[in-house]
């Protein structure tokens, strides 16, 4: 049995990955960390829906070290900038790491710096992380010890955007990404945005040139473009729980009248061939709805033949997808356990 | 491997049958069958969470009689009065039933007749058929062949009266259940009432005193108590997808300036020692969503001294303790597999 | 034109007070204070909904005293305790006051002590004060200068029980008062009880045997009846933003045999006669969206003879007749407008 | 008083219509018309929120000639292709009428054919027939007997979109509009895609190249620019009642480093300047929430400068702005009443 820590237990995502991890047949949780508001609660009482699943209480980021010999691999699911002073130690302890913040996201450190306003210690171990999608990485990411887990509309938009953007079929400073997504993915701390009055009936575009995960997404398509690529990125916050949907419009470089539909998807189809979590859709679109609680990735991929537009669409479960079931998908990895495990849960539906 | 078949499976009890029997690792979904209009629909075109995960079609009842023999074990997912029709040659056939409706819930025809104005044509498979509620009917359920799965309704109202019932320890005319559901109850069938935009923001109570479900409420209740109760039920349609919260209500004889908060819980506790699916909480409440995609009943109590009223909350998902998830407990106790297997899933929280 | 100033503007009470205020053709709203968080903040900018409709800044409480003579009438949406160290001198200033706080719904000081730990320094004020419930106090209102506005729960709760009670119909200590509310009546104060992710697809009851609300109805449901009765009020959180649904349980006395759904209802109707804002219902039930955004309250009453309970189900928008709406409506009385003035809008539907 | 029918008296927008109108000081709803399956229903049994407001029983279109000489105007909200039918003997009785229906959106009856597979009998009408959109339109809506009001998301998108396009901002073939539509615009049908529990946290793109006011935007726009312009449109069906969220992606032409977000925001400041319905918004972002049950448009305007994008951002209530508001707005224009008669309600907030 794999023995596993989790740091930030307290989150939506630090709760999904030990709903998923106790379902693990090759895992154990062995301690959860949390912020220090919660030292010595037990979980159960942080979320009720674990009572009698798991007897432990969280302890703080203080009490690493010590706890650092009783684990094999430590999930964190911080806010960015945290992991970076936590992580050097538990490397240096010969352990494994699944972070599934933003620090080790980028292999460039100014690149991060833009984004986020700060600078890594030491760039050794950025050296060492991979980027987490495992549909483009996987090999990459058997091979380390730290893997940076992408974010939930990074996740989304780049799955979505990739086979085009490697096969070249549209101009790369047309795309544009219009995510929407649930409001798990602020996180459970309390805000106004977050307050459900102001949500329920609400529908709002924010950070429409400023959002962060815009500097992932446009890193990441230009490690795959081989070029330097700007993305319109706008996110909205919508009035559900879970789940992203993200429409990705890309204008089709000059020959257009010749693409169609079914030549689109069988394109995308090739490409995800055999990956156990990407599903193409024929004939179908995909809903926030078909995903929610699976660690799949829908997509769907049409043609506006009038203005020459692709649009993809795809639809991920944020906690899970996009945050702790491919953080999960990634420890499978990291330790050879096969892929799936403990990822094969289906939509509960409806 | 038990070779099961679905009856029913274009509903929402027949969807999350699936979605259990497909992680179940002992039973394989060998048919399926729906409404006419249904007929020769891919199940993933019905569902497309399906997706790459069930490659049947469905077939229609009149496809019964053929597909027999290929099966061990049939649930039923249908309106009541339908399954009459069927189960005895589902039963002289030599196969095992497990019916989510409410044909064979009640072992008093002329109780079932005055509540659902229908007669069974034979009482003979109407006496073999035990109310699949297991933890009041256990050595039953596993002794027999016909099951009569409980109305989601009366699962969670009799799950949270019985202790207090068994017990003597309530006045039984008082018994109240004011009782909340999710939209889901009703169905996947299009109507006015299941229209997005009438149930959003929108709370109200109905059937008021007329409700079937008050029937085989008022039928369990007086089988525990051994007497002839009335209770008053009032179900109510709240602005969620899933889950019921019954609050009930019910004076205490007497001596009640003795009855306490933690005397009342430890019943219930003693009463549900070892249950694997019932969780009584000490100083929690119940909250649908707590259960939500579970085969949990998780239930508390409280005492107002002053007014000598005991309030019982208990909560289920009405599509898996309250239906689907019962039945396929039932299948287990029927077939001598481990009662958990496949309902081990905790909440998709949040 | 009467000069208004409103004193907590910056919560959901408040805001809704504004949205009425400014449609109202005989009050004009001349200041606003807030929290001190607010200090100096548009209106507009704490309500975008607001943009271009009211041009005021938010004071605090410490400006008070400069402001008073500006002024003929003060709404307070305050929590309790915080309104009895200003009333006093607004009253001394010879202005009115509508204080939407439970601060001066209680004659006695002793139940107000009981109930809220808090004791007023002086109760010259306390006497003056009458409970701003138009459909049993109107005279009164008319004649005072300081109205303690109910709470929410109360309002839905006595105008459904009231009926009953003083016809003597049932017996007073089987009351029972299942009420579930809307997530804005907790405010928009940010907490995770508030959370859009706790509370989207979660119910729960909280408070079963404490909440405050139990105190204000039971002390005014003995007014009424002439006796000390207790009630047992359960609130439920469910997942909208507006609306109370309160579901009413009383044992009828002895002679049951001879009531009817009709006679009940009619009784209602008689009770309520001529009452601008309360509707009965004959053949259909209350539901809140049919309240929603309006000053009504919705009564249905029906019958279940087999258990000789009555159950009564009534409907409130919380924010307007359970508060904001219910302070105009006070307001036009004190003041000598028509009634139903600013007061007319219809549910906003669907 | 002027005198007022309206045909489809059963939909959301008849509903809407009926709110509106009731607080109409210069208007009188005289009869309703809705499908057969209402007919002698009264108005208040189909919406109970209408409870004491309208007693008026719903006739059927086979009515209509006995009850044209009885109004002045009617307002028609059937579905494409019903009005055709009926407009032409309104108009012949010398009434004004305002259709929310497409039949009149076109003066090219080979544009609608395309859309909508239909032919007008006689173009006489259609020629008579002006665009409901007041921003645009407004001296030839006054001087018109026949008003075809605007579509949902055309309204959010041409008003989102006419500012650039008018000003040659923008390369034409570059324009995205990517909206999000509350289930209310899909009507009071019932359908599974209505079902609360399909919808509930179900975010989905549907129609993606084929919605039929995708016609609507590229003919007004093409009007607008003078030339022939194919738009990208993708709706998107989001789990709320009301409201639509536009956003609108549109290419600076060549000198884009110029241009910044303050110009943009006062170009649209300037285009709507005196507009009593549109709300530019200079440092907040539109959202549903903040128009819910009003007339207003609210507009938002961003640019990245890396990519060269403007981004528009409009958000309505598709019953109100994008259909019964717009329609009352039209009939003032109409009638001479002042614009906004009517029409002032604010946003229920929360």
């Amino acid at each position: 049995m794999l023995k596993v820590g989790i740091i930030g237990a307290g989150g939506y995502a630090g709760a999904t990955l030990i709903n998923l991890l106790l379902r693990h047949p090759e895992a154990a949780i062995v301690w959860l960390m949390s912020e220090d508001a919660h030292q010595g609660k037990k979980i159960a009482d942080l979320y009720p829906h674990l009572t009698g699943q798991l007897n432990l209480a969280c302890q703080t980021l203080a009490d690493l070290d010590k706890n650092l010999s009783s684990i094999d691999l430590v999930f964190l699911a911080l806010p960015h900038g945290i992991a970076i002073n936590y992580v050097p130690r538990i490397i240096d302890a010969g352990k494994r790491v699944v972070d599934l913040g933003a620090d080790y996201r980028f292999a460039d450190n100014a690149v991060f710096k833009k984004w986020y306003g700060l600078e890594h210690a030491t760039e050794k171990y950025l050296k060492q992380a991979v980027f987490g999608l495992p549909e483009l990485y996987r090999a990459e990411i058997k091979k380390t010890k730290l893997v940076g887990n992408p974010g939930c509309y990074p996740t989304a938009a780049i799955l979505g955007a990739a086979p085009l953007v490697k096969h070249g079929l549209v101009e790369l400073d047309s795309l544009i990404v219009d995510a929407k997504s649930g409001v798990s993915g602020a996180g459970r701390g309390v805000s106004l945005k977050a307050h459900f009055c102001e949500r329920n009936e609400g529908l709002e575009a924010y950070a429409v040139t400023t959002h962060r995960h815009m500097g992932e997404i446009e890193y990441q398509i230009s490690r795959i473009s081989g070029g330097q690529i700007n993305v319109t990125f706008v996110p909205h916050l919508t009035p559900m729980t879970r789940g992203i949907l993200a429409t990705i419009y890309a204008k089709v470089k000059s020959q257009k009248s010749k693409v169609k539909n079914e030549e689109l998807t069988q394109l995308y189809k090739d490409f995800y061939k055999g990956e156990p979590f990407v599903r193409v859709f024929d004939d179908k679109l995909p809903n926030t709805k078909f995903v929610a609680g699976t660690n799949y990735c829908d997509i769907g991929v049409q043609y506006n033949e009038a203005t020459g537009q692709v649009i993809v669409i795809s639809a991920i479960d944020n906690l899970v997808k996009g945050a702790a079931g491919q953080a999960v998908q990634n420890m499978n990895l990291l330790c050879g356990f096969p892929e799936t495990t403990a990822l094969q849960q289906l939509a509960v539906y409806p």
